[in-house]
């Protein structure tokens, strides 16, 4: 699934950080002893193993701030699926920029695909039902934007973005609170009139009292799969029901089938492996 | 293995990153809507699984940027095993603050305990055997100083930093230099006294060339155990050797055996999964 | 009313840029030319004229960047009304601090200060209707997060923060769709299970296919009194109803009686007056 | 008055954070989820109040940034006037670009051409007199540079722009160096060759203890018409008069009649309302 | 001569960045290797040569940011004079620390102290004219404010800080503008109140069309000592005098004689050598 | 001698806060008056005496960032010797623009080709000894990257680039570790494969003990140059040997004749002079 490109203006002090920090006080020592400065050489990003591509625009804008005169050419877009040995683009220029750059490509371009093929391979699991897979603000610091656009191109949806765009009330906050009636409506008299409600319920005498307060969602947190059904039907839609938890394809298509709406699956973002993606210069 | 903690000056920019990408423009709409101001709480964060515990400077500096007049009183040091239900540290102090800044320490202490973890399980794999464990440049991007503390947390030891800070002679550099000899007699006219090369073989015939010409580490790519022993042989502590790959605790003690020195593994930073740490609120 | 206050860490940028605006290359020309060096004052930030207080921490923020041994003691919280002559705050310390950081503490808190007392000017004139007065996103580049906290400080609520934590479908959204219906379908599919979706109609027809398609706001736009009360009686609580517009004290009571939930209300932002405070040295 | 452009590179950051400001950490949820990725679409800025306009590279660049293949052809210069309905320039280009960029052009834009339209007001006010309109250090916080630039384009000219190039003695500096005389003394100590100093008086008497120091211009505060002008009298060419206050085009005149060679208005900064400028797509 | 301090605001940046360029990504290898943790230790920063002091809070800020536990104890202000061996401060806490941060807070020490001694070399010799040693725009990139600060510390005076707060025509645009005086008639319609100008003539023709003009200063340029001392006489006090140059100690007694107000000497800011300061550890 | 030239990445945020250090908050009064804005202008950078050129790239930065209508073509590379009134470069656009950014282009040019022929002078006085000129990390706070890239045009090679990319152990390290074999043992378990280590030896018989734990490099430090010759037939080859101190071109043969492999010199990068440079506009 192709999802809307993130404006260059997000992404490029990401990349140009990345560069620095590989880069230090002295730049690519091995490249500069070692390749002329006007060779020229072309090379292919050739995935190692099937999954998604996530993240080309940043491999390319690697490529681009260390020598403008480097062009990637893109094979497949973000959200397709590449296979084991299949081209995701191709990079013509410098041959010392493209080795110097080509470590914070591939990093860039191996995390998000790496989380971008964890995300579709649970969509695909629960397909025909209609559970969405979402991921959670555990992201890795610093990536958080473009590590949720890396599960848009998994097939995932959003769930918060941060603290500030929804409200989410855990079990901390409805201890506090002195139930989940209170912290509901305390939640509802500060809330904007754009921002949704959710409420974490752990059974389901709290999942009555959060719809009599009519939260607009309800994390149905560590149910057994019947309880879950249950959960769902005593819904019956008043709101959306999530459940949570370290889904794997395996288990998916049982929690799917309980009729949730969303399953939320933080190691998408904080412990999906990289996608094995290398760079082949042409012979 | 406790490591040299990083300077406070080096690691409090990603932290300031982190929260404000969590806090977005308008801060914690949850916590600030239900949890009163002047209410103090105490929580522990403990580990759900085990393993080594690294990062508690940054989930340190996350609770006290949000809140001075929050304490955290680490229970273990960065370096330490952490059993399951082990409190790790406790946090004292308003309760608003410890809810707003709980996510952004878990990701980072979570990460960074995860990359240590996953070194210190192949670090005890190898026990009695020279080999040391080393991670490579494959961090995620922005983090590599923290991912590298983190690998030196789990008893792991320290390849590169960056592009420039020694040589790594790749198979891409010797086939532009036109073979490893002609690769080497640059890169030592080139480097600095302090500069150490290190040159990638993937055959014995390179290896000879290499020792020929001086390098002070030989990357031994793509060998089967037999070889590697073989190529460790010839070495004969000319140089230092290394093997990489996508080694596992099963798979080292092996690899291991062959004699090399080092043993380079990408996953670790690049793929280690979180280790699973939670935020418990005292009753 | 005392809104919750912003983290530093969120705030203290913006003080540190406008002492380095003003502090230029050479500093406090006048101050440090003729104010002795061990000198220390006192003075008290007053009200010139009646109003509501914002902005206090950034203030206080901006004397402590400048000397940590300037104290500012605070006589009212933010949110709070100021009559003329009133004292705001006190502060003490080093004279030459207190003069250069005063016109840097002065000009947030006059500029907060103003768009709170304009925001209360309209929640006092729609008082006992159920109008809610809200600003917008047209907020002075850079400020957005302070200048939405001020409007928090006279009374008004939250609106879109930005462009990415709510759907809103303008005008031009829905020429482009080819209706109001297709806009809405398109929207509804992107949305994560946590964005609201708001749409402008311009007449009850439009507003007819918002509500049958489910928006959970529609901004009722350009609408005499008249219209906007047969619009709310349409919408019969199945959505929340806003009306936008250049509202006045005076004009405001007139339309909130139309039943609408919302007022926006872009002036508040970005053409409120500051309110006028000023630093007077203790005899 | 087409005053001199300021260097892009002092502009360009104030454009990028504004437009992450808006963009947050998703984008434009309502464009990306309405508007089609190919679709290309032409636009005005149009004014919807008479009023000079100010900021146009600002606006040129917040498309620019968002996407370099948007134009933006510019029909009048920053220091013309526009009239109710006149497009102020024109935008083509991608129809996402346009509407994500449209709101923080628009906030630039409204703000630096409501300040010079306020310049305008009363530069045309004192019109035929030798008095100049000059703006304070009364600034937004972040965006001195910006709307200094834009009283000059309407008609304004400079007063210091920070604390640092010139020194402005004020009462309370005075006071503390025990008088006018003093005050001066070590100031014009102090001051480099090229550093101009201004004192403000109080009444006659101190305007010739500054005289007797040689000020190069003298700040008449609070005073009467009358007083203004018996006090250019004295001073007869020896020092620049500034007279200062909450003037409007109304008082103008009058103030301007006393002689003084400089009127400073802070409001032109802190609380010029926006001038009303829209953006309209092409049908 | 004891300079005001710049404020900790204006050079904590450039500290944090000097050290962070010397951490690296990996820190005090060196130290961290060999220092015990807990080691305490004393040392004191000596001069190893006569010269005046300047850049103690830059130091001192260096051993701060990089452990709050280091306290410096100043032992002579900047602006003072060191012997050869003479402690200028003193350092105790942590030992690593103090190793880690001792190079960075040297190499500011040695830079700036460097230029307040050669300011001084020259302020020495022409002490009993009336000439004030001034620095130029010859500075070292990203260092000007601190560079200027150093040469107040050194007994000179300030000319212009940047392109923005005074204006200096230089032969280039008098030939542009077509003579000196239509360039200083262009430069005072467009100049503020508060702007001086300065005017740089080759010749005393020229000369006497600046003074016609009213310039409030002359950089006499390149001229012999004979033609300044008839310069300065045709000035007769008119406008500041400036002469410029790479001025010695030697040279410059016979320079101030001829009666210059000002000598402007670039190679104080741009090749003053170090002052060579030391930190000994205390036994 | 043409260094690898770093990337731009590296360098344009030192020209662009350079030029924004220049520029303040009002920009270029003087040129911004006379020169009319149309104005096209062509100009020479133009040694005005004998030396290396460095820095060309960031001169040429400097002037596309104030204006990406000027061209800059480059007559010499970095690492060639100019002639006093040699042609450097040749510049050609907008007058205005040249003007302004001048002053910037000319400050990196000569203060980077002041440390290359100050090191050229040394290389030059060493040639057809083994000796290398290596520069340390007494750098101006800032410019640590660029400063070693201007060593490296005038011939000279790297010493260290900062505390993490190798390890030199000093007088003080000794004696905190109670002699050179233990601070050496303890440097070398700590080390990462790749990093060297150096130490210092104030005498023969450390020299020795250094041996003996079989240091990479040996910095023999303040030794007559008998005694030099003395520890280089000592050491014989088993180590790299470097000299350091204020070395001239005069003093430089002899040291080299000590047969060391390297000369150490911290005044390259501290204390250089700049190489004077002017631009001169075509007539």
């Amino acid at each position: 699934m192709t999802p809307v490109p993130l404006a260059r203006i997000m992404v490029e002090p990401l990349v140009r950080a990345a560069l620095l920090e590989d880069l230090g006080r002295a730049g690519d020592l091995t490249t500069d002893a070692i390749v002329p400065a006007g060779l020229a050489a072309r090379a292919a990003l050739v995935a190692r193993e099937r999954g998604i591509v996530a993240g080309l625009d940043l491999a390319k804008l690697a490529f681009e701030l260390i020598d403008p005169n480097i062009a990637m050419q893109v094979e497949c877009e973000d959200g397709a699926m590449a296979a084991p040995g299949g081209v995701i683009a191709r990079v013509s220029g410098p041959a010392r920029g493209i080795l110097t750059a080509e470590r914070t490509a591939l990093n860039f371009l191996g995390h998000l695909s790496g989380i971008a093929s964890a995300t579709a391979s649970i969509v695909a699991a629960v397909r025909g039902t209609k559970a969405k897979i979402v991921c959670t603000r555990k992201t890795t610091p610093g990536l958080r934007a473009v590590e949720k656009y890396a599960v848009r191109a998994g097939g995932g949806a959003s769930h918060r973005f941060g603290l500030d765009d929804a409200i989410l009330i855990k079990d901390n906050h409805i201890a506090i609170a002195g139930g989940i009636a209170q912290a509901l409506r305390r939640a509802r008299a500060a809330a904007g009139h754009l921002v949704k409600i959710e409420v974490e319920v752990d059974n389901l005498d709290q999942l009555k009292e959060a719809l009599g307060e009519g939260g607009d969602a309800v994390l149905l947190d560590n149910m057994s799969f019947d309880r879950l059904a249950k959960a769902v039907a005593i819904v019956d839609g008043r709101a959306m029901t999530e459940a949570s938890g370290r889904v794997t394809p395996e288990s998916a298509p049982a929690l799917a089938a309980t009729g949730v709406d969303l399953i939320s699956i933080g190691w998408l973002t904080h412990s999906a492996a990289v996608l094995d993606i290398g760079l082949d210069f042409d012979a």
